[in-house]
């Protein structure tokens, strides 16, 4: 663990990760200044008003040229162009990361874009929820969270141990490991999961039409697995347009168990549908077992 | 509303959602007497204790003879057994009800079995929790939860208003379907729901045997999404067999959906991906419009 504070910290972006990042360093003392650097001056503005940041600005040049650590907290598609402006500006020994949902595209670009001394940590903070903006940001957002760091061949040690200090810092357990098994993994637990939300939803209210009570029957269990389908269309086209293959393999390992279970339900096979639920059973209850699941913080992303 | 009290009650299964609609009963004084029937007396016993219901019997012939309404919450496969049984054994005017989560199989079960001023009225109070038996029970499980009745051409219309009256006097809401219309519902918001969980957490444990962190990685909406897996598989096992037909008709619709938007995913079409996640975003912003999503009880069958 590297506690050490750090002089200036850059924040571009600053929305609900953003904004709970800065939040969350200036509540544990863990950086000396935190800019906000964006687009909106009333959004920065809020964001100085809800302590996520110390100073905003909307130049990117005067936001970085005095950090030490610069955090890309953009949606997905506009990250590389960040990361550049970023490694363009930034002074020696600066740390880049970012706190993208996908890590091999960005983690691919950003060792192409970084430079004398310049240093790039790919990041992936499992914590967020349904909601966007800084309004919706809070200090503890990544406690307990996983933080997902994806050092490459040419990432540099000295500056992996700081980032894993700063996101043990602000309460997070730490996971290292190469972004292509980062996006492999994602892609089963979290980016299909929002696919099969949407579809699910989707087919609902298409039945609706005509059992017009359908969505009165809607009870917890389906709000709680349609609730992802309420995320922001547009960031999630970006995140599952960063990660298609990976996505597409999932959704194929996805219809093949599913096809096994309605196989055995259409055939009125009573045991092997039975074993067939009594694996999935088991699996979620070794989940379970890894953690209360109210103890973890909501994730979408 | 009709809510007068009712002389006797017996309960047949007495375990989370017997056990819950004898606390009810009770906390609200709707009911002169609630007798719990039941194979296992250390269950019964336990019933008792926990309030929720006054008496209790192994016999069931002694248990509902003096009932003026029987609460037949067994698991779907021993319904329809128990149904008969408390027809052979009811007094004249007597109620029959059931708390199954599917109702075409058993109301057609029940119209056949019913005879001199016996009275069937099918139910389904959507409420439950992946938790089992009379521990979990409570007086408020049915408090805003969607209950269901479903009558069919020979139910009575004096009975059909009692046990609505019953249904919100425990504080639900109460919906009058027919048993078709209610499990094609049922398929698409409990059924397939629990089959997709089954799949994605089964697909998810295949894969940690070789990305080893990945349920590390799994925060609050993988968990959100899969939880129904947690619940019985036998219960289930016996749900789904209630219902192959709409189950594979919603599973085909769900594929199609979940289709659609994998092929724009697939030939890196943002724009008709996009269209796709917003149709399914709009319904699920629909479904909230309905009702907090907090306030809602959770349900799984």
């Amino acid at each position: 663990m590297n506690l050490r504070k750090i002089d200036c910290v850059a924040i571009i972006g600053v929305g609900l990760i953003g904004g709970s990042f800065g939040m969350a360093l200036r509540k544990r003392g863990l950086a000396g200044r935190v800019i906000g650097v964006g687009r909106n001056p009333d959004r920065l503005r809020k964001a100085v008003e809800l302590g996520a940041v110390d100073e905003w600005t909307t130049d990117v040049e005067a936001g970085v040229e005095d950090a030490d650590l610069i955090y890309v907290s953009t949606p997905v598609s506009l990250e590389t162009q960040f990361i550049q402006l970023s490694a363009d500006f930034a002074k020696e020994g600066c740390i880049i990361t970012d706190a993208g949902s996908t890590k091999a595209l960005i983690c691919e670009e950003a060792d192409r874009l970084m430079h004398d001394g310049i240093r790039f940590v790919g990041g992936h903070p499992m914590a967020g929820s349904e909601a966007t903006g800084v309004e919706a940001a809070t200090a503890d957002l990544f406690v307990s969270a996983a933080y997902v760091l994806t050092p490459t061949a040419s990432t540099d040690e000295e500056a992996l141990a700081i980032m894993k200090g700063v996101a043990e810092g602000i309460g997070s357990r730490v996971i290292i490991m190469d972004a292509k098994t980062h996006d492999r993994s994602v892609a089963v637990i979290s980016h299909l999961p929002h696919l099969i939300a949407v579809a699910l939803v989707s087919l609902a209210r298409e039945r609706s039409t005509t059992d017009q009570e359908l969505f009165e029957l809607a009870a917890g269990s389906f709000r709680d697995i349609t609730r992802v389908a309420g995320s922001s269309p547009v960031i999630w086209r970006d995140i599952c347009l960063s990660n298609i293959e990976e996505i597409c393999r999932a959704a194929e390992g996805f219809q093949r168990h599913l096809a096994e279970g309605l196989r055995a339900l259409e055939s009125n096979d009573a045991e092997g549908f039975t074993s067939w639920f009594e694996a999935g059973n088991e699996a979620r209850n070794s989940l379970s077992r890894l953690g209360s699941d109210d103890e973890i913080v909501d994730s979408s992303s």
